[in-house]
């Protein structure tokens, strides 16, 4: 689901570009919003998140992280009333290894998860990474299992969680819902949502139901048989809003619910909050196979810091927190509020000089990298069947 | 997989056009051969089929209805050595009864599967008519069944043969060899063989892939499992050529054999024979269902004749053969070749008049279309069962 951009281009003044392909240039979240017509996640949603389910907010709600949201509200509404949902996420096996910004969709999902009970698909589109990338269906396979491990590794709930990869599951009512959408959607509408060109291949243009259909319980009928009217929320980033705009328009059309989204903005290059990562360079991210030590020499050369050149110059105006990427990735995963507001203010301020809130942050995403390697060498090929065995879910919405 | 086109427009003098969703116009059947590029099926290539399976060659053959191939040499040429193949034919279920020009194909398929001793897999591709006509998925599951009994009534094997729907069976293997054939095909190139417009929906284009994938064995593991490297050889009406140029062009950048192809003419309307028969015009064609008397009045009615106004003139004109639908239709359906070379001579000559060759005709085909009517109600739903389940064939090639 989530794509890297082959190349990133982050001329100062150049326009911003944000498709599932391509996020390139200083990207204005507010303008996105209005670009994409999708709202604002704003205080009195994030209240009532909390009231409804009874748990502090997560940081990534709290910090702004999620941003935008299509009809979150209604998903609020619904639950409200004692109608559940289902959540659907994934990611395109295109590496190894996953980065942190990779992680965060993930995280925020499980979050959801354990806050409202309910069940949850995660689709690995191993068809999608063999026809963009020079993959071969074996290889694209092998990736979406290893993959499969760092998302189990993230903590989901085996008993509500189905995993499945495109090349095991498309056919039967998945296949009828690709269909279906398929019939409802012209070439000419995928050009202006995606920016296909004549010379793009035919599996391009016919990839898009293949993610639009899991927003349907009716493409899960082992799962969700009897419950077709259940809503679906989709937590992704905003790259992905194109797939689902498609989709919202095609819904009712068919008879189903539009589903909701809940969209987060993009977790900055070490080099500086210009786009997403890039694949094509490792010093641009941290990686959950990294070591503590290419951790603190990433961090100490590459993160771009808002600081000043000198101690004297640091204590004289303090750092610019706007550009600061080790308060950034901190403001991601530093889960106390008050040490993070301690460290911006004094950091802003010029009485904690650089060194020390990279000190913090290395400490931070150590521990983090670590943890997620325990938990993904304790996933054994077993766990794996089990999330992707199609099969009722033992406990769906309890 | 057969097309039935929308409206028949045959002025004199128009250009033909033969794809697979529309056949107009007179069609100069050598022009066809080489605007395509098949080849010829010449009387050497017969002389070869009846020397190698030691039969009569069929009527379809020693009458000309299959005119062209693609390397069906290579075919014969393989299985003199000792290797084998597997037949692939299809269907598109876009209607409830079958029409007499349906059935060509399908009795051909049986001929050569009973000849060569081969196995065979019938696409039925209610998908395609699902999205190119105002059909549900429901119905045109359920059409896909109806025409599934139908075929069968043509008296397959089912040790050796399979039925498939698109819906039931697009996944897996199938899946897999459709992304495959789908990377290597622009939007341009199917443009380019199919016509398709920016205004169709991104079904349309996503199809071709579908009706590839089944030349390829590696599509049916559980028939062809550790036979990757069988042949495949595909009976079928000329404009279904598109299709297959397609996949010939893109199996071997796959690792697949290009699949050989043996091609009919059209089975003309009573009207005349200016293409395939018009499903919008129940009086252009014989159906399977149709009554004897129905048989009679549409013949009497309707079939174009070649004969001339009064007996008098018939009888020193004599009746063009090339265009006299009755001929046409008993050089199809009339086994004996001595009886029909004397008719034509008689008729055409002026010693037989047209309601002598009409009766004729009603008879054989009366004959032919009640057999088949009694063939279908003995195929019970277990039999459709057995010819659609996925399993081994229980014979192959013996």
């Amino acid at each position: 689901m989530e794509k890297e951009e082959e190349e990133r281009d982050a001329e100062a003044g150049e326009e911003a570009e944000v498709n599932p392909w391509e996020v390139s240039g200083k990207i204005d979240y507010d303008k996105l919003i209005d670009k994409f017509g999708c709202q604002r996640l704003d205080q009195s949603l994030i209240d009532r998140v909390h009231r409804l389910t009874g748990r502090p907010p997560h940081v990534f709600l709290r910090r702004g992280v999620f941003f935008a949201h299509r009809d979150f509200n209604e998903i609020l509404d619904a639950y409200e009333r004692g109608d559940k949902f289902y959540l659907y996420t994934g990611r395109g096996p295109s590496s190894e290894a996953l980065h942190l910004g990779h992680l965060v969709p993930f995280m925020f999902t499980k979050y959801l998860q354990d806050a409202f009970k309910v069940p949850l698909v995660i689709q690995l589109t191993d068809d999608e990474k063999c026809m963009w990338k020079t993959l071969s269906v074996e290889e694209s396979q092998r990736l979406a299992r290893e993959n499969a491990k760092d998302i189990i590794a993230c903590g989901f709930d085996v008993t509500r969680t189905f995993i499945f990869s495109d090349f095991d599951y498309v056919g039967g009512a998945f296949y009828k819902n690709m269909v279906r959408v398929a019939k409802c959607v012209t070439y000419n509408k995928v050009v202006g949502i995606f920016g296909f060109t004549g010379e793009d291949h035919i599996g391009k243009v016919s990839f898009p139901p293949v993610q639009a259909v899991p927003s349907f319980p009716s493409s899960f009928p082992h799962l969700f048989s009897g419950k077709e009217n259940l809503r679906c929320l989709i937590p992704c980033a905003i790259d992905q809003d194109p797939y689902f705009r498609m989709t919202r328009d095609v819904a009712p059309r068919i008879g189903y619910h539009k589903p909701a989204l809940i969209e987060s903005s993009f977790f900055p290059a070490l080099q500086g909050d210009t786009g997403k990562m890039s694949a094509s360079d490792p010093n641009s991210a941290i990686y959950v196979t990294d070591t503590p030590k290419e951790i603190k020499d990433k961090i100490n050369r590459y993160a771009f810091t808002g600081g000043q050149d000198t101690k004297e110059k640091q204590m004289l105006y303090g750092a610019n927190l706007e550009v600061d990427i080790p308060v950034k990735y901190l403001s991601f995963f530093l889960d106390d509020d008050a040490e993070l507001d301690y460290i911006k203010q004094e950091y802003g301020s010029g009485r904690m000089l650089t060194f020390d809130v990279k000190k913090q942050l290395i400490e931070v995403l150590t521990e983090l990298v670590e943890r997620h390697k325990r938990a993904r060498a304790a996933v054994t090929d077993e766990m794996v069947d089990a999330f992707m065995a199609v099969r009722p879910l033992p406990s769906m919405f309890s």
